[in-house]
């Protein structure tokens, strides 16, 4: 036991118990003990035979043993306070938290550098998928122009039981909260916000420079309803929330938003919790890497890979931030479907066609939606 | 330039011209230069003024200065022969060859580890798209049980061809070779050999232990004939050469043959030059990738990322025999459709539906059909 390395994980939910039950059964691990877990329910000790349950964050970091600690609370300011302060103790970090790598990506790389430590977070997008390290790799040669995914394991899941098995919206949700992707409040992943965390953190990375999430738009599936659904399968496509983002000379579009892709379309094949990444760049042409973007053991595993990666001296990528970009409006131009809000009109020369409140624009581009979207209770972009 | 790091390319043709244009553009390569290259046309010379052709091998491994060998002839036992020197000399060696890593790949590991050097082989699978190392860190604590792949960038872009836009065979091959895609000889690729290759090395790494080539049942596309395509688009699939692999406690089923797929099956949205590999495993679940599996760029590109990782010190996997593999046929049963040979006849009980010498088989096993395989001139298995 001496002689192994000491982990502490921080949060016993479903991905830190993944982590630790990883970590005890795999012989590959067999050099690595978690040693203390943070979480505020001591109960949780009767899970955890080896390790020691606390809820004093001081007794992980001012333990000299632990090397490495986990993060997988999934919390905003205290989870950011917590890896800060691991950094700082120069213990090696790895994280799921997408929203503190997407506010805090560069001060963290800064501070781990300076400390001599690793922060990974391959489990910050994509869950089981390796996307993270592969896209540090991809731009050490590769500019990247354009990023393309489904990001959410629980909206595409909700998307998939209502357009293949038809369910409704409420019943698809319970489903999924059921199975443990969705959260108790999930609101960050129906509006989309989980999305702009995810391509914000993959963007800075791929175009080597800070984006800001605020300036990301994005519009979730919160507001959809039957009539949507008629409607949309109507149009012989099926509906899955996408982002986007491009990038040429430090100009940047990003976008969240809901899609009709036709079935020929790579992106309708992905379905249930499964996400899908694909990257465009320069010498590689377009990469896919498509799995599990949720659920405990594939997020755990990516955690694993982390830990392992660490003690093998083998990943320690930095984000570096050396373009400065610009975000704007794409001038692509696409077809919506429109539901307006009750006792709304658009302008007649932007509709192909009308059904009570729900519209199918003619081609437009982004700037032109943006002045009628206050008029619009759900939409969806139209792409073949 | 003295404290550049030195590297010898062994062959200027596609890939090996692609290796040298990325490391002589890329700045982040700056600290890297090729001296040498061995080619046996000395001509060109003219098209890298920055290295020296050399038609002697020994010219490479008694520099001393030189510290990475790169492998991009293409060749067999030369290839193999040129390899096992350089490492014994303790250069770190990349290679794109399949059919090296194929049959020597436990050898080759051997020797490097007792050198104590890198040999990395990310091209020789899937071309532009990262499989190799993410496979080897996906086997550390995960059982993969499945491989499936379309892992030849040739046969795929030819069917691609001949099924979407309406192409001849002779035709579809002759713009495969003018593209660079297919070789002078494409009898590897259109008989399956490239795949079987491609295969055995995935399945080795991924169930720890050697899959000799001979042990791998395959059917090509060479017998391919227009009578065929009309019968299977009748069937409202499309043709695919796929690579199966299955394992379950060391028990093995590969399988290289040609199969039709229906459009909502992922592998039916694979076209052109493209490549997808999926990897099913015990946390992890399904993983796919996808990208172009052939071309100058996306091969060169992996290979500079060894060449990068190795230099970084990064990436150092070994293959580990630690498991003895049995290769059997599957019980798995299927339909077939089938053409036979001239005046050959197949028992009536296996007989869903004839015309002519054309058959779609009743559901049998492989072991069945292996019994006919010898009466059969073109043949596809039929999956949803």
């Amino acid at each position: 036991m001496s002689n192994k390395i000491k982990i502490a994980i921080l949060g016993l939910g479903t991905v830190g118990f993944g982590v630790y039950d990883i970590i005890t059964k795999s012989p590959y691990l067999n050099n690595v003990v978690v040693t203390k877990i943070l979480d505020k329910d001591l109960s949780k000790q009767k899970l955890v035979k080896k390790a020691e349950v606390t809820i004093n964050y001081n007794d992980i970091i001012y333990d000299k043993e632990i090397k490495i600690v986990v993060e997988t609370m999934g919390a905003g300011e205290f989870s950011y306070h917590c890896i800060k302060r691991a950094l700082e103790a120069k213990k090696h970090v790895i994280t799921a938290n997408k929203e503190v790598i997407a506010l805090h990506l560069e001060e963290l790389s800064k501070l781990k550098e300076k400390k001599g430590v690793s922060l990974l977070y391959e489990a910050s997008v994509g869950g089981g998928i390796p996307i993270i390290y592969p896209l540090y790799e991809i731009v050490k040669v590769n500019e990247v122009d354009e990023i393309q995914g489904i990001l959410n394991g629980t909206t595409n899941f909700i998307l998939t039981k209502m357009f293949q098995d038809g369910l409704s919206f409420s019943d698809s949700l319970r489903l999924a909260q059921e199975k443990g992707f969705a959260e108790a409040d999930p609101t960050a992943d129906l509006e989309g916000l989980d999305m702009v965390r995810k391509i914000a953190i993959l963007s800075s990375i791929a175009y080597k420079g800070v984006i800001h999430i605020e300036q990301i738009d994005h519009f979730g599936i919160t507001n959809i309803n039957d009539e949507d659904l008629v409607n949309i399968k109507k149009t012989g496509g099926v509906l899955k929330l996408i982002a986007s983002s491009k990038q040429q000379k430090g100009k940047v579009n990003i976008l969240i938003e809901p899609t009709i892709v036709q079935p020929t379309n790579l992106f309708s094949t992905v379905n249930e919790e499964n996400n899908l990444i694909a990257i465009n760049s320069s010498f590689n042409g377009n990469l896919k890497f498509f799995g599990k973007g949720a659920g405990r053991y594939p997020t755990a595993n990516a955690i694993v890979n982390d830990i392992i990666a660490i003690i093998e001296a083998r990943r320690n990528y930095t984000f570096e931030n050396k373009n400065k970009l610009i975000v704007e409006d794409s001038s692509d131009v696409n077809r919506y479907y429109v539901r307006l809000k009750p006792n709304e009109f658009i302008d007649l020369e932007y509709i192909e066609k009308q059904e009570n409140n729900s519209i199918i624009t003619k081609e437009i581009s982004r700037t032109t939606f943006k002045q009628i979207i206050e008029k619009v209770e759900f939409y969806a972009k139209i792409v073949s």
